[in-house]
């Protein structure tokens, strides 16, 4: 028999580090099921990397891994194809009001991104400001911007604005079915070229 | 202190299960590194899919998998975009000399293949006969004809056999740079359409 932990009724502004994300991450694995069902795009979330380092054999054929640690991802999170295109980009959520932190992004995300979007592919985030209530489409080409300016002892941020989100970024509605419509944003706005 | 499992003087004929595929698949990640370092393409492989059960803290920020599972992958191990064109592929190994075994291939992996080649992407395995010291790249739209008439009381067939791979498939050259140049072959043989 498996025991469960139980849960135990804690004060309310315990937060479960642990989900943090995990919102965004399913509202966009439920859109890229409908996307796959509809045969619109295959867009998939990659599993998280995990090092193992032991493993045991209390069944046969069935290996349960008993020492193991997450990895830092060396690439983004989803990546497909949508009408011929390659898509790749990262979900991003953040609890502050006016802006982005760029510590939320690892930088060899951002040396992916760039190799992507070198490579003719379409690369974005998609930013959740969870206390805003809202879902922006953020081109990979703002990120780089604001990412290799950061360090400029004039201009340089440790996080993109909300205002730049605003200009230069795109609102994705939330809805029923699609659950987070990214795509016909890609459609309109990064598929031109 | 970590006591690692002792090296012993086994028989050469003591075969390392564990390893089987390993040498397959770091020859291609060496030869997606090359790739990546020369601009060529970006293409990656997916991390091993696992379902995480329990995790301990035993330190500040350091979370340790103490339960989890290998889960069967719901796609295939590779993907990427090559000069504007969605990559996606699986690696197979065999020690057979006149066959690849279907059963090598998980039914969701021919789904997701499937879904790829109808989105306009160039899906394909890539089998190494590891007896034969061959390695071909095998188009997708092969494997999904032995695999959809496996069944077929009259020509069905649980394997493809290797007079398939010399007909239909295209021999990858093994060599020291790229080590194996899988792309060479899908620029030539499959960008035509």
């Amino acid at each position: 028999m498996i025991s469960y932990p139980i849960k135990k009724n804690t004060a309310q502004k315990t937060v479960n580090y642990a989900n943090l994300g995990m919102t965004l991450e399913s509202d966009i694995d439920v859109t890229n099921r409908y996307y796959l069902d509809e045969g619109i795009a295959v867009i998939h979330k990659k599993p998280t990397p995990i090092q193992v380092v032991s493993v045991s054999y209390p069944a046969r054929n069935k290996a349960k891994i008993t020492e193991a640690y997450y990895k830092v991802p060396s690439t983004t999170d989803f990546n497909g194809i949508f009408e011929g295109r390659y898509i790749d980009f990262d979900a991003k959520e953040t609890t502050l009001q006016t802006s982005m932190p760029l510590k939320n992004i690892h930088p060899h995300q951002v040396d992916h991104l760039k190799a992507v979007n070198k490579s003719g592919g379409i690369a974005f985030l998609i930013v959740h400001f969870k206390k805003l209530q809202t879902y922006y489409l953020l081109p990979a080409s703002v990120l780089f911007r604001y990412w290799d300016n950061r360090h400029d002892p004039e201009s340089g941020r440790k996080s993109i604005p909300l205002s730049a989100f605003q200009k230069e970024a795109y609102p994705i509605p939330f809805s029923f079915q699609p659950r987070l419509d990214y795509l016909s944003i890609v459609k309109t706005y990064l598929m031109s070229k």
